[in-house]
């Protein structure tokens, strides 16, 4: 493979999975995917379909019987370039400026899955590959992953393996080679508030009526303290403390907090749980967070309605060993239990998924570590992520399987956001170090 | 005048304000008044323009030296008619079913503003009318009324009188003959929160970044508490409690709670303070209320947001003594203090009224009671109102006069809603007791 020729023309492909009438360019690229396992050397590729769904790109080489087996994961779909007009280069036309590559999908996901795949392809060249194969790859990772939920869920057997191999991630800095062994899990829902059967006049009833969204905002206040500590009976129980070796890593972490707060987040204050180290708020802390808030009149002017609804979207981020179900329902009972006088008030579960941990002494993550200290010249970090990858639950859950994150991204790739790109010395380095892990898998 | 019939033709025009492809059929109706107003054997009757502005209609009789003059208020734009499909007959054309005329402005406010000008032109009929009289009629009651605050601001010469007599009113109940002698007044405004400069991920996040809506929350939880009681520093000092006399009036109110709040209110449960008598509560204490917010993510489904930006539209209703420009300030001041680390707000007022008291014992509104009482056949009562007129704190303000604010409608009239009325008995009463009070002012 001549693999920069073919990120590029895997990259000119416009496979947003959020947009219908992108369908085919969707499909083209799971057709590209798929062809590229083929002259890997992968055997029963398949492009796997279901109804109203993107099809999962399957193929596996199972021939070394005394070897482990990898799960590889990857995905071909991207983001919406939008908007348009901020694009240096247009987001489907590739550029090479500098060491970077430029284009929707460089680093998320497709020049990342494609390191695998010349990882995959080198090592299958050998006369006696170091492991087994499978491959899966989503084109749905943007939109919900229904197919392949669906997909692991009834096909355990099919998907057989030792551990999962993720590239989807990034460094926590330049050349500093990470993997990423924690990731929270998540609660998400709405919060539905009704006093009364339809608005009221501020001026009549003003001093009697009950008003859905002073309501919602005691609700919301209730559930977690100024301090920023979540006011949920018994939601902290289950939290478990990172380890001293685990803190002890994230405190020799290079970092430096005024960028982190002026110029990644752009914001005012760090906030958050004041007695609680950062890297734990971020990776090790359960969370309690407002998304989004609509109640009463919002046009222009004044109104004076006294608002009988109210909705509040809100999320819990979970950590281990948090149980999503359990997580549910500490929430509607505190939510039920904050709700004010004269207000009926529910939550409508949108979605969970459970914390996922890897331990970094795992034979699989301690190889590659290895293989990226080797390859980039740092010693591998180990960070955790604040938010979730919901195939590594889904692998973890009905597999029973680990997932190595290897992260060959940067935090300023601008993922989601125009000007995406990958940097090229990651993508070379990717490869020659996920070649060196599956040698040492072997 | 054939009053019903002119009704219905006064009721024929669509004279909605806050429509300009209305613009034509507003101006007709000051026409329509302006005549009336010259057939009741007013003088110097003129439709005043201003640019942007519904045209007011002024008239005026002032040949009676000895006797006091009283300033006539009405307006004759209405609401706009929608949902339309929820007319049992359509709003322009007005229909007699029962003792009711249906239509939209039949109370509100073309029904009981004809009534003065019917009882005006009965008046001056006499040899000696009692009174000398000036009316001002407005065409943007519905949208906002910038037109009549400019020019009693400007004319306080042209609109001297001892007071004003205003039927925009209704009555408690049924056949019971109401004076309205106190109004509300109002400061409205937003609350803008910050966090950053961009929304951020929750994932990423979560534990350390401000979140705007969570703040806007904290901040409004904080502005009252779970009891009801307002918690703005300051902010309850000047209220002034009812007299004993005015508690003792209410307290003989013809008053069924569980229809109040199951029919009327269609809410769960009467709220606000609890030590406070309801009435108290409706008409003689302040409030802050939210009318509106938005913040974040509010369409379908999951997004993990954490909003940078809310917006809370809040207003405080007033009442005797409080100051609107003082209620602002301790306002604002509270909401700095209620401010969460992280988080800048402002508060941004877009209008403010003063309370009004009119003196129960003043001999205009003492000669309208006992003339309502005459012809109603009940004894009058005086309550209040917790919403605002603002032409009322206008004339006190400018013109230094009290009004007599003379409640001719009823409660289920349908102000604002499908199938607005006006009970005909009323309308008939009402020039009959506008009458009979004219005689006795004389």
């Amino acid at each position: 493979m001549n693999t920069l020729e073919t990120l590029k023309q895997f990259l000119r492909i416009p496979s947003v999975s959020t947009d219908p009438e992108r369908a085919g360019d969707v499909r083209h690229a799971a057709r590209f995917v798929a062809n590229l396992l083929r002259d890997a050397g992968l055997n029963s590729v398949a492009e796997i379909e279901a109804e109203g769904r993107h099809p999962l790109v399957y193929g596996e080489w199972l021939h070394a019987p005394e070897k482990p087996t990898l799960l590889f994961y990857g995905h071909y779909d991207v983001q919406p370039p939008e908007p348009l007009e901020e694009w240096i280069s247009p987001p489907f036309e590739p550029e090479v400026r500098g060491d970077n590559i430029y284009a929707r999908g460089a680093a998320d996901d497709k020049g990342l899955s494609l390191i695998l795949i010349a990882a995959i392809e080198r090592v299958l060249r050998n006369e006696n590959p170091p492991v087994n194969i499978r491959v899966l790859m989503e084109g749905e990772e943007e939109t919900g992953g229904e197919h392949v939920e669906e997909f692991v869920r009834s096909n355990p057997e099919k998907l057989k393996a030792d551990a999962a191999v993720i590239a989807d991630t990034e460094m926590f800095a330049p050349e500093l080679p990470t993997i990423c062994v924690g990731l929270r899990g998540i609660v998400y829902g709405e919060i539905h508030v009704q006093t009364a059967e339809q608005d009221l006049h501020s001026g009549m009833y003003g001093g009697a009526a009950a008003n859905a969204v002073q309501a919602a905002a005691e609700i919301i206040a209730a559930l977690k303290d100024r301090g920023g500590r979540i006011q949920i009976p018994g939601f902290l129980d289950r939290v478990r403390q990172p380890s001293p070796q685990e803190r002890d890593a994230w405190n020799r972490l290079p970092f430096n907090e005024d960028a982190y707060l002026h110029e990644e987040m752009r914001a005012f204050t760090l906030t958050g749980e004041t007695d609680v180290p950062l890297f734990d708020r971020l990776w090790a802390r359960p969370t309690f967070e407002v998304h989004g808030i609509r109640g009463g009149f919002i046009g222009e002017g004044a109104k004076t309605v006294i608002p009988a609804r109210a909705v509040v979207k809100v999320s819990c981020r979970l950590v281990p060993d948090q149980d999503p179900a359990e997580a549910t329902q500490q929430l509607e009972k505190a939510i039920q239990a904050a709700t004010p006088k004269g207000c009926k008030a529910s939550f409508q579960l949108l979605s969970a998924s459970p914390p996922s941990m890897v331990d970094p002494d795992n034979k699989f993550v301690r190889a590659a570590a290895d293989a990226m200290t080797e390859v980039f010249g740092n010693k591998t970090v180990f960070t955790r992520s604040g938010g979730s990858i919901p195939v590594v639950s889904l692998f973890q859950q009905h597999l029973g399987i680990p997932s190595v994150m290897l992260g060959y991204g940067l935090p300023d790739d601008n993922l989601h956001a125009p000007n995406e790109k990958l940097y090229l010395p990651n993508f070379f380095r990717g490869i020659e170090a996920t070649v060196r892990f599956l040698e040492k898998c072997g």
